[in-house]
This record gives C-alpha cells, sequence and structure tokens, in this order.
C-alpha cells in the first residue's frame, strides 16, 4: 500500500507499542508534528525545553513502556542529548526522532540556521551515534528499511535510537508493506542458551550459599518475575544494586537488601564475600554498585547473566539473553532443600523528633517510609533523597525511578512528568533537593497543566548538600539563590491547582502527609532542613568520593579529613 | 617556577583576560573550584543549569569579552553543548573546563557515575571536537604546552575550546614558565595582506557605487571602527546582515540599514544589485542574511573580506586577515569625493493606539524605539522580539545581542545574565517571547540573586508564535502553559528586589516605560499581546520558511496558503 513517509512512521510507531511522543517544536519538525496531531493512535506532549522532554520520555519508558523524543536539528538535538546519554547509560529505550531541514538543503550543504552555518550536516549524527544504538537519516528510498532496522535496535538493546526526518519528506507517498512491525527480543542460539543454564544449575546444585545480585538490566529486560521464581525454586538469597530498588520485591523472604561492595550491611558484605556461588544479572561493575570498587567476590564463584550473553568461568558464552537463560535455568532446578540466610530484624523503624521539633533527615525518612504503599511510584533525585530511599524499605509492587549511572541532578522533575504520563494510575511520590530542582524546574508546569497530581517533596537545604559533603562544604560555590519554592506552583499555573505547603517542624510534617494521603489533586511539600543534615550514609559517600577524586594530595574538607587521610 | 596546576591554569586565564567562569559544580570539579574560590583573579558565578551557564558565557563574551565555563563530565558537558555549539557557529569565544575522573580512572576505563559506564572516556571528547576549535586532556606532562595552545586558538578563532581537567591532578605541582600569556591575533602574511589589499583599493578606485555589507565577523574581530573609517574615508555606503546589527552606528550617514536579499529595503535591495563594488565583510550566505538565497549581487563585483582571508575574483588569498587588510585597505585609500545614497526619510515613527486601546505590536515597537537610549545593551530572542528589533534603529553605543544562526529560542534570558555581569554599568533591556522564556526561566533568579537590574519585556502571546506562523497556526503542539510569568520574580526572589508588572493597554505600556525610565531596580514587564499578533516581517518570514522546508506538496497554514503556493 502507499502511505505518507511522516504517516507510515507514525504507524511503525503505533505498532511498536508507542502511544506519546514528548519534544518540543521547531521549524523542521512541524509537518510531521501536524501529522501527529491528525492521527488517533499517537499524542504529542510538549515539554518546556529538549532536556526536560528527554528526561520526560525516559520517566515514561521506565514504567510505561517505549515512547518517543522530537526535537529539531542542532539546538533541539543538543539539547536533549545529555538526557539521550543519560537513557543509553541507564538502558531506557526511546524513539528519537530529529526534524532535520529539506533533503535538498542537507543535499547542496545550504547556510541555515540550527546549523554551524558551515555546510556542515554531519556533526549532530555523530554526536548521537555516542549515545544510541541505531541511527537513519530517513529519505523516501530507504525509509521502510530503516524505520524498522532502528525500532528493532532500541527494542533489542533497550536503548535510545535516532532517525532524522527531513522536514520535506513527510508528505511524499511510498509504498509500504501491509504486514505490522512486530518488536522481538533476540533469541540467542538455543545450544549456547542450553550450555549456560546446565553450566548454572550444575553451580546452583553444588553451592551452599548461593547469591544473586540484581542490576538494572533484569528490570529493562523484564526478568524479574523469572528471577523471583529463581530465587524461590532454588532458595537463591538476593540482593540489589541501586539501579535495581524496588525491582523485586523487598519484602519477600529471598530478598536481603542492598548491595554496595563493602559500605553493605554487614552480613550482605559477608554472604557475597564467602558464597561459593555468585550470580550477577546484568551486573556492573561501577564504583555506585560496588561501594568504590570495594567488592569482594571469589572469582571462581561468580557468574553473571548479562543482556546477550554470560559470562562464566573466566570465558564468555555469547548469544545467550538474559531472558532465555532465566527461563532455561528454571526449567532445570529442582527445588532445593537449602534454607535462606536471616535476615537481621529490624524492628519498627524508629522515628525521632516531634511536635515543634525542628525537621531533620533522622526525623523525616521514617515517616516516608510509613506513608509509602502499595504500588506507589517513588522517584528519588540523586543526594540525599536517593541515598535515603536506597536505604528505606518498600511497599510490594512499587517502582523505584532514580537515575544511578548517569546521575544528572534535575533528571526526577521531568521524569515523574514522564512517568506519570505513562501510568496515571498510580501514586507518584518525589523527593527531589533544591539545587536539582532549579535545573528543571520548569517542568513541574508541564505537570500541573496536565492535571497530574503527584506529591512533590521539595528538600531545601539551601544549596549542592552532596557536593559539599564531598568538598566545599562552606564554599560559596555551592550556595544557591533560596527562592520561595512553595510559590512556584501558583506561579506556574493560573488555575492553581495544586496544594502547596511549606513544613518546617516534625508536626507540620505529620499533618502535611496527612493532607497529602487525602489530597485528590497535586501536592508541593517545601521541607526546610538543616544545611548541612543528610543521611548517614551520604556523608560517608562523600567522603568517598573525596578520597577516590582527588587523590592524596588533593583537597579535603577540614571537618572530614580525619576520616579522609584514613581512606 | 613551580605552581600546582590548577593555580597555574588560573594564572594563565586571568593572563587571557578571563575574570569570570560561570558553570555548575560537581564532583569532579570541586577541586578546581576550590582553587577558583582562593583565586584573587577569577571569580566563579553559579547557574542554575549547564546550558543557562553555557549562554551566559556566550553573553558575556559578546559585551566583556573572554570568559570561561566550568562543568563537570558528561552530564554537565552534554547539558551545555548546545551553547557551546551556539557559540561556534556564531563566533563567541570562550574557554570550556570540564572537570573528568581522577587520570587514574581514565586509563583504567574505571566505570563510574557522570559516564555511559562502559569504560569509555572519549565520546564526551568527540562530540565537543565538533563545536570547539581545539581541545586538550590535561596531564602534568602536557598542561604547559596544551593550556597556551588552546588559549591562543579560542581567541585566534573568536570560538570556543575545551580543556579537560583530571580532578586529581589540579593539586600537583609542575615546571611552568614565568613569562605570561600573550593572547595573538593572527597577523598573516604581510606580502598577501597587501596584495589584498591592493586589489581592493582598485576596485574601490575605479567604483561608483561601493557598498559594504556587514556579518558578525567585524564585531567578533573588533574591526568596526575600522570599517567605518573606511565607510567615510572611501565614501562607502554600508548596510548590515542580521547578526551585525548595531555593529556600525546606526545613526551615521554610511549606514543605510539592514541587509536581507530581496526582503531588503527596496533602495538598499537595488543598490547591491546594481552595485560595481560589494564588499563582503565576514559575509556568510545563510537564508538569514540572504532572505532565502535572494541575494543579487553581480558576481565579478563581489570581494568578500574573510576573518582570516580575501575571496576576490573567484580566487582566495589567504594569510590576509581582516583587521590586517582593513588597515592595510585604509592607509591606502584616498578620501573620494563620491555621494552616499541618499536614505528614504522615514521621520517620526508612529505610534498607533492609545489609552485603553489592547496592547499590539503595532503600538508597542515605536515606543520601544522611543525608549531606547545612547549605550543600552539591547537583547532580542528569536522570534517576534528579535524580528522587531531588527527593524528598530538604534541609537549610537548601542550593542545588540541575538543569536541569529543558531537560533536556539531561551538562549537570551541567561545571555542577558552574562552580559550584564560583564558590563554592569550598561543598562541591559531584554525582550523575549513566553515560549522561549519557559526553555531558560531559572536564570532569571540568577539575575535576581546578583542584584542585577536589566529591563525585561515578556511578550506573553500565549505559545510560540514564530512556529504558528510557519504551520500549525491552531495546532495543540504550539500551545504551552500560560503562566502568571509576573509572579515569578517574587517567587525567585525571597527579597523582591524586582519590580514586576503586567501591561495589556497601551496606557500601561507608557506608565510601565515611565517607571522602567526611573527604577533603580531589576523591572520585569509582563506585555499581554494578541495570539497571532505579530511584526509583518515576522508573518512574511514565516511564509518563506514554509515554502523553503515543506516544499511543494507539503502542508501550509490555512491563512497563508494562498501565499505560499506562490512561493
Amino acid at each position: 500500500m502507499r502511505m505518507l513517509i511522516g504517516d507510515y512512521l507514525i504507524r511503525r510507531l503505533a505498532e511498536a507499542g508507542i502511544s506519546h511522543l514528548f519534544g518540543v517544536p521547531g521549524d523542521f519538525n512541524l509537518s510531521f508534528l501536524e501529522q501527529v496531531e491528525a492521527a488517533p493512535s499517537v499524542s504529542f506532549v510538549g515539554n518546556c525545553n529538549e532536556l526536560n522532554a528527554a528526561y520526560a520520555a525516559d520517566g515514561y519508558a521506565r514504567t510505561a513502556g517505549l515512547c518517543g523524543l522530537v526535537t529539531t536539528l542542532g539546538v533541539g538535538d543538543l539539547g536533549a542529548i545529555s538526557g539521550i546519554a543519560g537513557a543509553y547509560a541507564e538502558r531506557v529505550p526511546f524513539v528519537h526522532i530529529t526534524g532535520i531541514p529539506p533533503l535538498h538543503a542537507v543535499e547542496s550543504r545550504a547556510l541555515l540556521h540550527h546549523t554551524l552555518a558551515d555546510g556542515g550536516y554531519g556533526n549532530i549524527g555523530r554526536c548521537m551515534a555516542e549515545y544510541t544504538v541505531a541511527q537513519a537519516r530517513l529519505t523516501p528510498a530507504n525509509a521502510v528499511e530503516e524505520i524498522d532496522r532502528v525500532l528493532q535496535a532500541c527494542w533489542r538493546e533497550r536503548r535510545p535510537v535516532h532517525l532524522q526526518l527531513p522536514s520535506d519528506i513527510t508528505h511524499l507517498s511510498i509504498e509500504v508493506p501491509d504486514a505490522p512491525l512486530v518488536l522481538e527480543d533476540s533469541q540467542g542460539d538455543a545450544e549456547q542458551v542450553a550450555l549456560a543454564a546446565e553450566h548454572i544449575a550444575t553451580r546452583l546444585a553444588a553451592a551452599r550459599h548461593p547469591v544473586m545480585i540484581l542490576d538494572a538490566d533484569v528490570d529493562r529486560f523484564g526478568t524479574a518475575s523469572l528471577v523471583a521464581d529463581l530465587a524461590e525454586r532454588g532458595v537463591i538469597a538476593c540482593v540489589a544494586t541501586a539501579p535495581a530498588k524496588a525491582v523485586l520485591d523487598e519484602t519477600a523472604p529471598y530478598y536481603l537488601g542492598g548491595y554496595v561492595g563493602a559500605a553493605s550491611r554487614l552480613d550482605i558484605r559477608e554472604l557475597v564475600s564467602q558464597s561459593d556461588c555468585v550470580i550477577g544479572l546484568g551486573l556492573r561493575f561501577t564504583e555506585i554498585n560496588t561501594g568504590f570498587f570495594t567488592q569482594k567476590i571469589r572469582p571462581e564463584a561468580f557468574i553473571n547473566i548479562l543482556a546477550h550473553e554470560v559470562s562464566l568461568a573466566g570465558r564468555s558464552i555469547p548469544a545467550a539473553p538474559m531472558a532465555a537463560v532465566l527461563k532455561a535455568l528454571l526449567a532445570k532446578l529442582s527445588p532445593s532443600t537449602r534454607t535462606l540466610p536471616a535476615r537481621p530484624a529490624t524492628g519498627a523503624a524508629s522515628a525521632p523528633g516531634q511536635g515543634d521539633d525542628a525537621l531533620t533527615h533522622a526525623a523525616l525518612w521514617p515517616r516516608v517510609a510509613a506513608f509509602l504503599r502499595e504500588g506507589d511510584v517513588i522517584i528519588g533525585e540523586a543526594g540525599t533523597s536517593n541515598t535515603a530511599l536506597l536505604g528505606t524499605a518498600f511497599p510490594q509492587k512499587t517502582r523505584y525511578i532514580a537515575q544511578p549511572i548517569w546521575g544528572a541532578i534535575g533528571y526526577t522533575l521531568p521524569a515523574l512528568f514522564g512517568s506519570y504520563m505513562g501510568s496515571p494510575e498510580r501514586r507518584h511520590i518525589l523527593f527531589i533537593g533544591d539545587g536539582s530542582f532549579q535545573l528543571t524546574v520548569q517542568e513541574l508546569s508541564s505537570i500541573l497543566r496536565h492535571g497530574q497530581k503527584p506529591i512533590i517533596f521539595l528538600l531545601n537545604n539551601k544549596g549542592y548538600t552532596i557536593e559539599r559533603l564531598i568538598l566545599g562544604e562552606r564554599s560559596r560555590y555551592n550556595d544557591i539563590a533560596n527562592w520561595r519554592y512553595a510559590a512556584l506552583p501558583h506561579a506556574f499555573d493560573r488555575e492553581d491547582k495544586a496544594l502547596s505547603l511549606v513544613v518546617e517542624r516534625v508536626r507540620e510534617l505529620e499533618d502535611a502527609l496527612k493532607q497529602a494521603e487525602q489530597a485528590d489533586k497535586a501536592v508541593f511539600i517545601e521541607l526546610i532542613l538543616p544545611e548541612m543534615d543528610a543521611p548517614e550514609a551520604l556523608k560517608r559517600f562523600g567522603i568517598a568520593v573525596a578520597d577516590y577524586d582527588y587523590g592524596p594530595t588533593g583537597p579535603r574538607n577540614a571537618s572530614t579529613q580525619t576520616h579522609a587521610r584514613k581512606g
């Protein structure tokens, strides 16, 4: 059949399950946006800027699946690129579509706005290729093949891809296939899969204290329930790195807690270091996952089940995708009579402070823990919020969104907007610090504009606290402007749809939580916290970062110098 | 002598005339920022995010000269890269310094946050190399040579450069030269310069109606006064492309007005097309400069004096830099007895509307023209503001800041912050539309935090008006949230240092202008304008863009279809 190229792209996006495109209009993408506006299957969601749009696409993809991002050449692409790189690092898939100048202009190297005005049209594509797994500049001749190739790669690798769509080809008609696009996971080689499963099953059968260490790919490749089944049938303890927070049910008996190398809880550290079978699941040995490379794992005990291959006994078994291997393993595995290691009793979390006491982190987080409920989407900005939430046990069926690898401050507010757009039926709760909030604040207006009803906790501790804990605890460069944060919902929304509160004392927090529980509207709560107050884990992290980054002769905070020099 | 590497870099920056570094702290740059904090010669100015920091550096460099930009690896670099690309396109020089992980981590390909966690440390540098004219990753071994090489290139090319500074080398001591760094313009080859000047002088002597067409490089290479001298002595009419707006004194008799190809004023179009000697000054044949490539210039009459060479009679004379050629030409040129073309009488600009009439663009801009005064720095955001200001005659010694080539909406608010930081003694006036303002709004807080006192006109016409005029005049994708803009200065600044006004009627505008004239504080004026109202030139531009971008079969706005199909 014949279709207009833009309409065909929209059809393929819809067949890939994409119903939302985030982005910002610009002259080179308007002809495509006209087609989107007319399409029943796909909606365009405008963001305040392109970086925010990329973060929104990322947040959407984490809860609701594939989506798209639409920008205009140059200014739009490079505005978004940090968010695209973040999605690449964190393995979050979305399709980035750039409206570019008409083909004749590109081919004649015309000097146009939004370019370097030197006739070069390759620079953007070269940059995007660093952070996407497939790229194409569409033409009437290649559109049919390239669209499918690029969309398949997006899904297969769970990473962003990039399509350049010239502004003058959207309304040209070409012959296209009738058959719908079906996205496919790679199945690998059945013999390799069987080989890997056999190896692992043998090792597990012989193991006395096996443990699985989860990383983000368990989530990204949809294998969490396979891992849970495996943990149950095989009686295998599980621990999760920060990128896999809440991927498993944290109340399940096989789930022990978070893994951070030597900074893990003592029983977890000992279990992993003494285990005779440690199975990584997409495990990446980043400094975040390993507590600055302090992991202790017996090399001969280690197996890593990666996205597309298994690393085992010092060799790699390729063409053995994670889901296929886990399924084969589950089929082979006999129920075990092992017992799970006991979890240390935690008891009811103590919640210090009461009444008119000033709010502190120590008072805040136990109350937050009690506030969370089954099914919540919980979003934690880098710094105090993420650190505290990593140490908080979550209820069942919660989802946690953070950006622990790329670690761009400001990510979470637009990510909340995107995630909410994709999963409006779930309660969304964001915790974000003042410094981070300032980077992407305008997306609060998109949240309110669309009538979303998240609960946003803005932690105001007057500056970049995570940086202060690393270096410059009293340095001016870590200061920021002290906004009237709670006035922003009013400024951004003429309909005043949000409830906005300021909390300085424990009693006010307790009241605010009650109001938030009952409100059928967006709730914005500014929490005033002492400037250098932070979760203990973050204080330790700050010292470790300074030791790692600045070396033995580099500077240290005066207050931590004693500790630092031990490192 | 011996110095710490970070201190030496600061010394070199200061010797290059750099006193301000914009940016955002991050763990990989904190050890350097500690040295900056302690240095009397250089100040760090924190921005709300990295894109804004790049725009601020750009704005600063346009009025006050070289400055720096400090980010952290990955998230910071890619956050800023669109602003860096913009500076490359527009030829604005600043030094971008990235704090990167410690050398040992880079060399061992450690998996760290702010990277793709794949061991690759080259991707950021490859992207930056697309938009900078020199790059280096500093080490103790290369720092002395690389710093000077990169700073010289920044100045010589008037474009951004990139230095990567590992976090663990800032406090290492190395042997450094005693002699200060002296930035040098390239002098070219004296014979080539003389040859070019001789050719041009001969052509000018024979010309009856010579005309010079200025582009941005006249400003960037500091040759405006040479051009003015040449115009006076040689009796040469001058016209300016958009990037050269207000580079010459617009009240001078030799200055005729703006040049935009066939969209120029009739007398200018005819002068250029009939001239027997057209001298381009850094002229780039972009669609913006040429009214979509409609320039008519007799090929045999055309000479282009470029930054480093002269293009003449179909050949290039290299090693002939603009300033040197202009100086040599001025020395050769005898006073001419030609007369300048008459400028059409403009008379006092009419200012329609009065009293309670609703504000329109027609009522606004003549009043703005009367409000501008000698010495102002006037900043015009892409879209209605820039278009209207290009058609407004400016008083003497004004400076105009816009980003006509890269054309990133949102550029001007952070650019205002930067420009004001560099030239606080000048009155700064910004005109910005609501859609653009939303991209970078948080930098308003930096302006207020530093006690700057600009006058900001926020043109609220409820959406992306420039896009509506191109395509989608009624399409939802061009809608944006309608903020309470005038409430933002209050939300961003607990000290309420700004005067904030809302103007809907002509009388209110006249009152607001009086208050702004007298206020010794920041003034924020929200102008409510009709949704599809715009300067006539922008309406014509919208139609031309649609014709160019979407081709004969592409979509057009219903209201302009008749015009469009003529194109």
